[in-house]
């Protein structure tokens, strides 16, 4: 007998691979592992570690062994919506807070329980269009351009919305600021313009927020100060507190979505169930904050921001068309003035630019086609954090909070990253 | 404006509640929090601590952040396919193991990527239904008999497969033994019947084994012995080692499968994306065993064997037909003996014989029609750990492991589980 011989899958999942994202991480790991030298601006970790006394509050908790109620401990759920309280000004209760493992599988649940168009500008997150063919399901790709900085403009929306000749249909935009892959964030006034036209069409905002904390200038703005009634708060511990692997990501939703809510919960009841016990309890401590997790992002900032000028300038420099990041770790180069020579090189797509650059200098990017892009534009994320996250954050703190870092501290301890970015340059140039 | 009007969810979804067995224990906690006595018989979930060195591991790795792998942890998968050898006497090899959190997410996944007819033998545990139902399909049921031991006997699957007149239709049947509800497992020349039916018809075995280290006597067998190419063998950390709350379940399929596996770690990727890295790290320890995991498995065993008899015995010698438990910590009583006086006390389904035995005996079991039984049978689930785990298992080990449990143990220990029997035998009688 041979089982293999009655392949028989769903036909939304035939062909479905890893996520990009992971798949890179394991194709670098095994790159390395055959001894060669890769820059891995390919994964979107934090470089940085939890925060110590986030890990001791884990190291508490380790004997927790009950089912945690689905939508999350009372505790967790409480210091969720005190931090959205604080930190974006946005009214938030604590009965209105979901946990999930990871705010993935949240959009996923979401996506699953809600019968309506998802419209995502692009370039966007991997995970959207995957899940949405997961559940057989079609999203509304709004393209943005490298000259509206990647952002989707309040005119640009009700021109959608207009167009579908169907007003009121269920909808809900998402919205990714600091952005997924670009690094870029709205302002405060473009947020009031995007909330204006959502509140006028009943639109849902699902603002993914999960890199707030890590805009450059702890500036960020939560478009739910503008539309509390509409808008879904999503953020979680993977990038600001640096725990991507522990898998906790929170919505936190105003009242009149209580059905939302309600239904995911009910699908999650289902499915994971809970969140790890032990790690709801540390991420009580993450949320509740204290002077050590301020001072820890402090320095995180510092350095990601820093760095992030250099290698924007390094390539912008050399002639690439990228803007300057303002949040996150990430930046969106486009390599379009480079097109004539990188046909030659018989690079055609963002595919190609990628595959070769990894072949041939060791760097390894994800393109602009796993964002959604159009494949023949010449675009690809670059993660800037191939450095040793613990010890730059530990020499970080050596020096003063009002003080600039040297200007040899980048050269110092993120050489690595300096190394990949020249290592472009240097390929484009060839 | 008023998003509520605008609810727009999935067919699939509307009117899904909380799984019954994560909403009898918050209903549970509400009634205690009003000062009432429950005897909580309503919860699936071990008395027993997690075993020391299991949360001493998670403390040691509780600073673990990083993305793993999607399917898991190299060691851990090595430690589950170890596991297995060992204790199954099966192959398992680590490149087939698939982590996930809890078994539960895993067999949706497994629901959402299998294209073809799912069978699941009733009385069965309260997901697979729900599961089908959000994903819009259907499962086919197969009632057993309180004569059947609430076994599906191998005649008995043969005739479902012959009724079809699509003898080779991609299908997996579901086996869960220690089961829940029923506490009952299958013999070796049971499952060596049934794998040859499966072998002959090709079907794919699910075999949930989730309480195998939990059957009374120690001696689970696993039909992947007698069906090594098609059975998966479904397993956890939230059973044998205490750790529900944990959110750690393991599929290991067989290599003829393997497509099976890699399509629900595509959509794991998307979703989900791993299990929480210090939960990975621990349960290395869990399932490479050690002489305290044994100790502390025999003591378990060796309570809820002692326990499991006394209950049966008091509800059989009143007349409930019930049979003795072999395994787990569960009993599937059927009341029917008691029908007409019921019927005089309007009690004329399960659902009202729980409702009313929680109104009046603060009594809490799920209903039969949970488990997919018809509803005007009057059967429910009685999952008697309504005591101390730790405290019983820390008296448990004063007593040699060669040595019966004194005749007071379970009195001395496990005091409201008899109670709470007591009461539905008083209010029977009533």
């Amino acid at each position: 007998m041979n089982l293999q011989k009655h392949v028989s899958l769903n036909i939304n999942v035939r062909g479905l691979g890893e996520s990009p994202t992971l798949a890179i991480n394991e194709r670098v790991k095994l790159l390395q592992g055959q001894g060669k030298k890769i820059y891995n601006f390919g994964l979107g970790q934090s470089p940085f570690p939890v925060p110590a006394p986030v890990v001791e509050a884990l190291r508490l908790h380790a004997h927790e062994k009950d089912y945690l109620p689905v939508k999350g401990l009372s505790a967790l759920k409480e210091a969720v919506a005190g931090f959205h309280r604080q930190k974006d000004l946005v009214e938030a209760n604590s009965d209105c807070v979901l946990v999930g493992p990871g705010s993935k599988e949240l959009m996923f649940l979401l996506q699953l329980v809600f019968y309506g168009e998802i419209i995502v500008p692009t370039p966007c997150w991997v995970s959207y269009v995957p899940q949405a063919q997961i559940l057989g399901k079609k999203i509304s790709l709004l393209h943005t351009s490298f000259e509206d900085k990647w952002h989707i403009s309040a005119d640009r929306l009700r021109q959608h919305l207009e167009g579908e000749q169907d007003l009121y249909r269920p909808r809900i935009l998402v919205l990714n600021y600091p952005g997924n892959p670009d690094g870029l964030t709205y302002t405060a006034d473009e947020l009031k313009e995007i909330a204006r036209v959502a509140r006028e069409y009943e639109i849902i905002l699902l603002s993914d927020e999960i890199y707030g904390q890590l805009h450059h200038k702890g500036g960020h703005v939560s478009v739910a100060r503008y539309y509390p009634e509409g808008t879904i708060i999503s953020s979680g511990l993977s990038k600001w507190c640096g725990a991507g692997g522990w898998r906790l990501g929170t919505f936190t939703f105003p009242q009149s979505l209580d059905w939302l809510m309600e239904s995911m919960a009910a699908v999650a009841s289902e499915t994971y169930t809970s969140v790890s016990a032990p790690i709801q309890y540390a991420g009580v401590q993450a949320f509740r904050g204290s002077m050590a997790i301020e001072r820890y992002l402090w320095n995180a900032r510092r350095i990601l921001s820093v760095l992030g000028q250099r290698c924007y300038r390094n390539l912008a420099d050399a002639g690439v068309r990228v803007h300057a990041p303002e949040g996150a770790f990430y930046m969106f180069p486009d390599f379009s003035p480079f097109s004539r020579r990188l046909a030659k090189k018989n690079v055609l797509n963002s595919t190609m630019l990628c595959e070769r650059l990894l072949q041939e200098k060791g760097v390894a990017m994800l393109p602009g086609r796993a964002f959604e892009r159009p494949h023949e534009e010449l675009t690809a994320r670059i993660s800037y954090i191939n450095f040793v996250g613990n010890r730059s954050l530990a020499a970080g703190e050596t020096i003063p909070p009002h003080q600039e870092l040297p200007a040899d501290f980048i050269q110092a301890h993120c050489e690595d990253t300096l190394a990949g970015i020249e290592a472009i340059v240097d390929w484009l140039e060839e």
